[in-house]
């Protein structure tokens, strides 16, 4: 499963085969069933997690018990609680496993670490930060601005496999709308 | 107006003067008046731009006319189109002056070009965009989650000298309620 990960970073960098054994050295690897908790509101979030196989979601539950979902992750994307992960305080997100889950799982410690050690993994996830915060503003201008009808297609559009794998509750609940509306926009 | 960069780039990294006055002397500095626009939907977004006086709002314009304000960016923060800023493609947003405001501009080739010859200053950055996830992460989980009363009194205790120097119109639009309902919250 390390292979997943050296393809992922050679997007972005070259590393000798010494150097990547060295970073993939950092990594430990999880396997989480479906349904599963890989971080829980209230508990310290201990990893950022790139994903090998399978899907996962981050999400906001309230206190009347509607699940929000910020974000979803499949292969090649990593998920984690970040403001609890790098400000290492409790988690304000569940991250739940949508299918079984093969991740790579990298601390704050040794993410640091490696960044301090090798300029190009912190050349790296500066990038991977950079492109996780379009995502967010892209989130949340769609949020702001877009209707659930635009939401729903613009997920088609960009993420086809994406909307296949979720169940319909899911993808109803990330486009902030109910079931019985998504069953009007997708029919 | 380096002064300020300086204690800026001091809070995370420790740069020689010599290594300062090298960075620095990639930034240029401008003025901007108030209502000014800074950067337009439709047009491609030169720069990164970090505040050394003044307010500035980044939102979004529907067709309706109708202003979504994603971020408000005060002294010692940045601000951008980051989409377009990164991507080098139009952007989607506008960004103005709430009030007259002096900024120092990092251009994409100057920012790349820091970070690939100065470890310290890809650190530095690596981590400003760690915190702007974050901050966009409690944003989307405030939109999400949050009613406006809420909202509104988080900002009051998070920034309190930010929301007294907002128009009560862009707060109105920040917190995406109505100048109405504003009144009634902060009565």
């Amino acid at each position: 499963m390390f292979e997943e990960l050296k393809t992922h970073f050679g997007k972005l960098v070259s590393l000798t085969p010494e150097e990547f054994a060295y970073v993939s050295s950092h990594f430990t690897s999880r396997k989480f069933r479906k349904h599963q908790f890989v971080a829980q509101q209230g508990s310290p979030v201990s990893h950022d997690f790139f994903v090998v196989k399978g899907l996962l979601k981050s999400s906001f539950v309230n206190e009347q018990g509607k699940e929000h979902i910020l974000q979803l992750a499949m292969e090649d994307w990593w998920i984690s609680d970040y403001q609890a992960y790098f400000n290492q305080t409790d988690a304000t997100l569940d991250i739940t496993c949508v299918e079984d889950v093969e991740v790579l799982c990298l601390s704050l410690a040794n993410r640091e670490k490696l960044c301090s050690e090798l300029h190009q993994i912190e050349h790296f996830f500066r990038k991977k930060s950079n492109a996780g915060y379009i995502a967010l503003q892209r989130r949340i201008l769609s949020l702001m601005s877009q209707s659930a009808a635009e939401r729903y297609h613009e997920l088609l559009q960009m993420y086809p496999s994406l909307a296949q794998r979720l169940p319909k509750t899911l993808l109803a609940s990330y486009l902030g709308v109910s079931r019985e509306t998504l069953s009007r926009l997708s029919a």
